[in-house]
């Protein structure tokens, strides 16, 4: 029964693996919909969320199973805990996939973002997809050098903020109010996707470890 | 041994109830102090978020420590896991707040919000307000009517959000771009604040009545 219990435990991981696995090829899905106006694949994603949401719901189901049969305690009961938490950031990072094809989507036929942030959008999907490659890893197999890592991460999205920020708010700017707008909402979401993500692999890694990572 | 434990979740419920009156405190004081300009107040807020963040942690501690103490089943271990999942949405709604006033500070000593907005963003902090109101009524005694009227105030809501954005996107809009960006930005954080309250308030009447709100 024991055995069957690291199973069902090592199985908790697998469906963490898959859901963070499955959001990340939501988001890159959604940056291409955006940067190239594609109303197909936009409305995909935007779809396909609902996937997610079942992973999130079977996960759940699943671990409420395991400790109501099983009752664990100690490490295994902090890992059933911690794999509840990052379901919900998962989830959270498919909802923010689906916001960035949405903003896309509501500016069709044209390309919502100007080629003044192209570069800037392109880095922080890049930073985002980084991030979120990272935390499939740490789910997987946690490390310290990776789990590390995400340190800087957060702060080359943290800088891209700042950039798309000064670009938009420059006097000189001189694609309007919509694409200003746009742009800032675009920001929040990558950003948001990297912090769910970052949470989720400081929780992982301390789970794991018990040492908790400062940054 | 078993009414103990019954004080215990009644307890978990009372932390509940102080955490959300907690973050809708520090979204009033957020509003003020950004409609005021009120810098004192807004770091305030700031650094009062710590203690919702505390909040939190000593939830999460005591739910672990009643699973791994008392091993619950069936609607015990359903109110334990929901009430996991609703002090994630009150330490982010905490967060919101933050944000809010951050965008205050960030404009100081001006303020963010330009007279246009003003009527929109106040109505957005009351519907927000309100909507953790009835969340706190609703963990405290979860009741269907109260939970029912969430429905209309998250409709409220995403009317507030759709009627400001057509304030700042209109062509007549004279108040440049950072203050549209900042519009956005505090749209989207009273939306996400009142989000996360419903959020909240149906999981703790699915969890009472084994009903689902649909809306």
């Amino acid at each position: 029964m024991r055995s069957e219990f690291r199973a069902d435990l090592a199985r908790v991981n697998t469906v963490l693996v898959d859901m963070v696995d499955e959001v990340r090829a939501a988001m890159r899905r959604a940056t291409r919909s955006l940067l190239e106006a594609d109303a197909v694949m936009a409305e995909g994603v935007i779809t396909g969320d609902a996937a997610v949401n079942e992973f999130h719901r079977e996960l759940e189901e699943r671990i409420f199973g395991l400790l109501a049969q099983q009752a664990p305690v100690a490490s295994d009961l902090r890992q059933l805990m911690s794999a509840l938490h990052v379901a919900s950031d998962f989830e959270r990072m498919g909802d923010l996939a689906k916001h960035v094809a949405k903003v896309g989507l509501r500016r069709q036929p044209a390309v919502a973002v100007p080629d003044d942030l192209v570069p800037i959008v392109r880095d922080m999907a890049d930073v985002a997809d980084r991030i979120a490659g990272k935390i499939s890893q740490v789910v997987d197999n946690p490390d310290a050098a990776t789990a590390a890592e995400l340190d800087a991460d957060d702060d080359a999205m943290d800088h891209l903020r700042r950039t798309l920020f000064a670009v938009v708010l420059d006097p000189a700017w001189s694609h309007g109010v919509e694409s200003a707008v746009d742009g800032a909402l675009l920001s929040r979401f990558y950003e948001r996707f990297a912090d769910h993500a970052v949470n989720a692999g400081r929780r992982m890694y301390f789970q794991v470890t018990g040492e908790q990572l400062e940054f």
